[in-house]
């Protein structure tokens, strides 16, 4: 591609936007129909206040698309025993079609005994081992909201993934190692050859040189600079840092792990940050909602 | 290395053999403390030849070693809800420690549903939706023969994996993809920067020529050529298939996915084919086992 040529922007917000869109008529003609609208609740244990911003923004969202939704609010001294009868009594609540505990949880509860005390078919997040399970295995579940969301934003851009080199940078359990495994599998957006680097990954640049597709998602702001981009590639940025920023109203700007200006002259299509995957992972949430209201329709 | 150092062989049928012989002693003195030794059952449908021979391997081994065995025949015939009764009984049986449901099953079973029938702390095959989820995310639970019994050769032959390239050919659910898994987690056997090929990869050589580690697992035999190898590499050949020998008793001889006298010269370490990776796939359920067998303990 010449120098002059533009990439194309992966424009995660306005995607987002019009998922919303859809979702929210989908949902008008279940109730046309005389049926429930789905209901997300969202467990938001102690005051943290990052967790905060984020429960709060998935209730506005479910707000807008029309869905029920009930927060429950409970302080970072509940015990084990009294988290596991919330999540019970989720689960067995019919009103609720999907609910997450916002994590992190306070250091005294065992995080993963919650996870795997949710019933799998209303783990809207996709946490649980059976969705993760069922993941590797193509089966039918609830995928985790930033893969499936990414996978959702290459599908609408019509990004060919099939027998492309695709790189991710991170191998957490919610956003790389998910991300390697969708796209190598044999679906619509899938069959690539992937690769995934970390902490541990010598000569991260020679690999990351090879990638068609290249995927940060490592939380370093503008970790991945020019040179280790390939001409013509296609970049997901999945890091969203808060960096100070005095001229923000906030106090801080998101910052992604990738050089933006570096890294456009050189990629064919690149998601911004803010406004590229932090929406798709956003709206993915009500996906999952929807498709579990759907579900127990 | 000079052309004229010979490669280790990764001797998967003595490493086998000696596990076997440690699993012996750890059976025998369970049972000298008055516990009950491992008990494996396995159920086979029909008169498959293959399935026939693997499940008397399967009993034969747990001879040796100490444990119990129960072989369960069904005819072909059998339905879906007589299946999943069976299944449901070994699950309540507290004599059954472990249990496997030989694959593949006539047409008319649906497979996926007999395995999720399971329950996960006897699933020693590690089929299991939830078994597979846990190892993604790193927690315990029983993993799939194949790629755990490499991780076991590995380890044993002191393979270094960190910070290695691992390519690993095939993206089944049982081999290639959980391998590609295990290599990357951060565990003792891991770390390693993994790229995951298949039907679809394009320039299959251009990426082989990097691997440090390779691991075809497609059974197609003699797949990997000489010129695919980087000078160095670690060759673990996951590849049996059974092709017409009239020098043979049987008829037929075992062949690997890599031509080995091509690849011996240029490898560091390399399994042969039969005595590889096919011993450490057996062992591995006996391990699985006597795990599922202490857990009950």
């Amino acid at each position: 591609m010449s120098e002059t040529t533009k990439p194309i922007i992966l424009d995660g917000k306005q995607t987002a936007k019009d998922i919303r869109s859809e979702i929210a008529e989908t949902v008008a003609g279940m109730v046309e129909r005389g049926e429930k609208a789905p209901h997300l609740a969202a467990v938001l244990v102690g005051n943290d206040g990052g967790s905060e911003t984020y429960v709060n923004y998935k209730v506005k969202d479910c707000k807008e698309v029309g869905f029920g939704s009930t927060l429950i609010r409970k302080a970072d001294t509940i015990s084990q025993e009294e988290l596991l009868q919330v999540v019970k009594d989720l689960n067995e609540n019919p009103e609720i079609d999907g609910f997450i505990v916002q994590l992190p949880l306070p250091k005294h509860i065992d995080e993963q005994e919650i996870i795997r005390a949710i019933d799998p078919g209303k783990d809207v997040d996709g946490f649980h081992p059976v969705n993760v399970g069922n993941m590797v295995l193509g089966m039918d579940g609830f995928l985790s909201a930033t893969p499936s969301g990414i996978v959702e934003l290459l599908r609408r851009y019509k990004i060919e993934t099939s027998g492309k080199h695709c790189v991710v940078i991170g191998r957490s359990n919610i956003v790389g190692t998910p991300m390697s495994i969708l796209l190598s599998r044999n679906t619509e957006v899938g069959n690539a050859t992937v690769t995934l680097c970390h902490s541990r990954t010598k000569n991260l640049k020679e690999i990351t040189l090879q990638a068609d597709i290249l995927i940060p998602a490592l939380g370093k702001p503008g970790f991945v600079s020019g040179d280790m981009i390939k001409e013509g590639a296609v970049i997901v940025d999945v890091g969203t840092t808060r960096v100070p920023d005095d001229s923000k109203k906030s106090g801080y700007a998101l910052k992604g792990d990738v050089k933006f200006d570096e890294a456009s002259p050189k990629a064919s299509a690149i998601t911004p940050v803010p406004g590229g995957v932090g929406p798709m992972t956003r709206v993915s949430l009500l996906l999952n909602t929807l498709k579990a209201g759907r579900l127990k329709a």
